[in-house]
């Protein structure tokens, strides 16, 4: 089972916010709809248009997705009481708050959330004093974050790990450093999760659908069972299904050949 | 650098086949330039079609292909006379022999052609008790190898290894193993390469295509750096650049921007 969080209802996308800017609660329905049909597992709803109005908007927003498809919704905001707002709305099983942060501010605000709604997470590696770029770094944020879920009872199955990707066109080799990252979740918390955004890989270069799929591959081969990602991006979804096969994690490859009499392998 | 040796040119396929019975240089040339064009850095010749005749058939299929274009050649055969009759007429730098195994009756073979002619070799894991499958297994003929090959005085930077691509869909999870068994190469022979066969991963399954270059990714940030492929499937290669391009081996990116400039990247 491979969490798939769609990651098109956001404001910070202009289409997005024109449509959540005059309420049209039709386009942002079919938007969750297309992703749901696409293979989402969850519909990530990002409100962060313009932070005036961005509880208010959370809250329509998540009635009118929540209206429209069944699945869980991962609420994604810098600001607590978006995501508070979003969850008194619709919390459904395998709801995710995206996201937690290791900086003293972020755990107070978010951590009460988590256990008052029971809710999954999105945990990056990232502390008071910044984003570490080697795996030592990354390593220390995840085992301190590892004894902060403990410390609460939140279990580690409700938590996806997001170690943050950096470009390679400014830093050449972190993918690899990533990668050791990812491999170290796996080993050490096996029952914890790993979903990353990916699409920060390719920025600055070219063709970036190729690189940004090419890397998810390699993210699944080392242990990410999880990504924010665009679902009706036919190419990358096909990777998807291809390096869940390749591996042996979806077993006989059903999945894969389930997809190809659909169709969906193009 | 990446090492593309270009799998087209086997007489196992009924179209080369044919050409080769026709001596048909001009088409067999054409195969050639066509797969160096695309990005070959060696060209595979296979001269398996009919044993009776292999010796000659590599004879006139080698004259064909030197004539043709520049690149080194990999010698392609379980025939030691082969091997020889092609590496004598045609013994460029970085030439191949396909390929050694740690079976004594193949080492008693090959390795006097390694030497005399100073040619590199790729190296499967494989002996006389056959072809393991678990990492223990793959690991202990490395050794073995390494072993060999530092007696013989043959550098290990000559030897591309091979530790044998399984089928997913018949042995789910193989993948994993030999990823592993690639890390392990890296980890403890750094002046070896790793070069491999792919295509076998996705025999009985759809669209093998997506599936062979899906593995390279994940292959590629393994620590593989050579494969035997069809350099003329673009697919495929934009898939090795990208891969490339992403975990930092392609320095800024140059190989892959190139690429884009020149409409390789489609």
């Amino acid at each position: 089972m491979f969490t798939v969080i769609a990651e098109r209802i956001n404001m910070t996308r202009k289409s997005i916010n024109r449509m959540v800017r005059n309420r049209d609660a039709e386009a942002i329905a079919a938007e969750a709809r297309r992703q749901a049909e696409a293979g989402a597992t969850h519909i990530d709803i990002n409100a962060g248009g313009n932070p005036a109005t961005e509880v208010e908007d959370m809250k329509w927003l998540t009635e009118t997705v929540a209206g429209a498809i069944e699945l869980p919704i991962t609420f994604d905001s810098p600001n607590p009481d978006a995501l508070r707002a979003g969850l008194e709305i619709c919390n459904r099983p395998g709801t995710i708050i995206n996201s937690i942060t290791c900086e003293a501010e972020r755990i107070k605000e978010v951590l009460p959330l988590m256990t008052k709604f029971n809710a999954s997470v999105i945990a990056l590696t990232m502390d008071d004093e910044g984003m570490p770029e080697d795996v030592e770094g990354r390593v220390r944020i995840i085992e301190d974050l590892v004894k902060l879920f403990g410390e609460s009872d939140v279990a580690l199955d409700r938590v996806h790990f997001d170690p943050l990707v950096r470009p390679t066109s400014t830093n050449p080799g972190q993918a690899c450093d990533l990668m050791e990252a990812i491999r170290y979740i796996r080993r050490s918390h096996p029952e914890a999760h790993v979903a990353l955004g990916l699409s920060n890989i390719s920025f600055g270069l070219p063709q970036r659908g190729l690189l940004n799929r090419t890397f998810l591959a390699m993210l699944v081969a080392a242990g990410v069972d999880g990504a924010i990602i665009d679902p009706t991006d036919s190419d990358m979804m096909r990777t998807l299904l291809a390096s869940r096969a390749v591996l042996g994690l979806d077993e006989f490859s059903l999945e894969y050949i389930t997809a190809k009499r659909e169709g969906r392998l193009g």
